[in-house]
């Protein structure tokens, strides 16, 4: 049973892990006969955001506790996530990717990724171990892979042109396609980037989760 | 299209709605090309629990808010629900169920339903309209459809006691199965009362939601 380990940027699309995505990404492993382990920094979020009025909270919120609703409790803080108990590597979106686990909602082309996420994808890279990156999530792909890395968001143009910024090389991508690097083992899709209901995020993160477990 | 109101108990197993179910739920009536629109109660979770550590939370969430995030925005108050305006109606279990739209978590056979979703279920109820319960949920099907209703929260006897002691009549059912009470259109799934994994709840809340659509 290939295992696969899913990094969650807390709980909600505002602030955390797109949650729709997050839980997809989940099904797909468990139906294709794979395991999966959750886990999240433990850090605190960059804010916290109320999903109906779009204000910010005035109390902050932790990244893995907040993720530990998407798993059920269920989850390891990211220090703990080492690359040689797994298959492979998959990162939903939502825009906790782009304010927790880097900052490319803040920093576009100038984003640094948030350390020990860094050094656990790092670590998967390296090892040759296939990744997948969701959403917005994929702008981690040129800070993880380096200079030509291939990445999707869809097809935002400033988006696009942060990733490429970035060093990476994007491609545009249909909502229920991917984007394959095979030379790095990396696989992208759009999900909630074009997304305009589940049936569609869920055609691309089927497609993604598939191909992972392909390379795996 | 068919449409179905769902509505949510917040977000996330211990204090609010259990995420999968919720996203299953919504994944499935989209994919059997009908439309939904969630609500929520707009007010206090009973409680607020660290997902990681089980502990109560000092600072308190609103139900609405919290839904919010599987919604990504777009909900409503579930005083705003009408029944006139869908066809059916289906509400995802976890403990805020139990906690937050009825108090049978705390009170058990006592249990009485928060004013606003029981008066919105019973909409349904009166209108002859489908509705589907899962999880703990069904605990609240004899407060919505009156002594003799037929429901299921999987086989744990002492919940089946409490269902019964409501004025229901208890059906023992597998994870991957639904009891179906034909008079009253209601529907119930154990989901996550049994589920071990995604893919045994997502059987049962696959089959809910076709089973609620046929009624509809």
């Amino acid at each position: 049973m290939k295992k696969v380990a899913v990094i969650l940027a807390g709980c909600g699309v505002f602030d955390g892990a797109e949650i729709n995505e997050a839980v997809l990404t989940l099904l797909h492993i468990a139906k294709a006969g794979a395991s999966y382990q959750c886990f999240a920094p433990d850090m605190m979020q960059m804010h916290t955001v109320n999903h109906i009025t779009g204000d910010e909270m005035a109390a902050n919120r932790n990244v893995l506790e907040e993720a530990a609703r998407i798993a059920r409790g269920d989850i390891k803080p990211v220090t703990e996530l080492n690359a040689e108990d797994f298959d492979a590597l998959i990162l939903p979106g939502g825009f906790g990717a782009a304010k927790n686990l880097c900052d490319f909602a803040v920093k576009g082309p100038e984003a640094v990724m948030q350390s020990d996420v860094l050094a656990a994808c790092k670590h998967f890279a390296d090892a040759g171990k296939a990744a997948g990156f969701m959403c917005i999530a994929p702008a981690m792909i040129p800070m993880v892979y380096g200079q030509g890395a291939k990445a999707t968001i869809g097809n935002d143009a400033d988006t696009a042109a942060g990733i490429t910024a970035l060093g990476g090389v994007h491609i545009d991508c249909a909502v229920d396609d991917i984007v394959v690097d095979e030379t790095n083992k990396v696989v992208s899709t759009p999900a909630y980037m074009l997304a305009q209901s589940l049936v569609e995020a869920d055609a691309g993160i089927g497609k993604l989760v598939t191909k992972v477990l392909a390379l795996a």
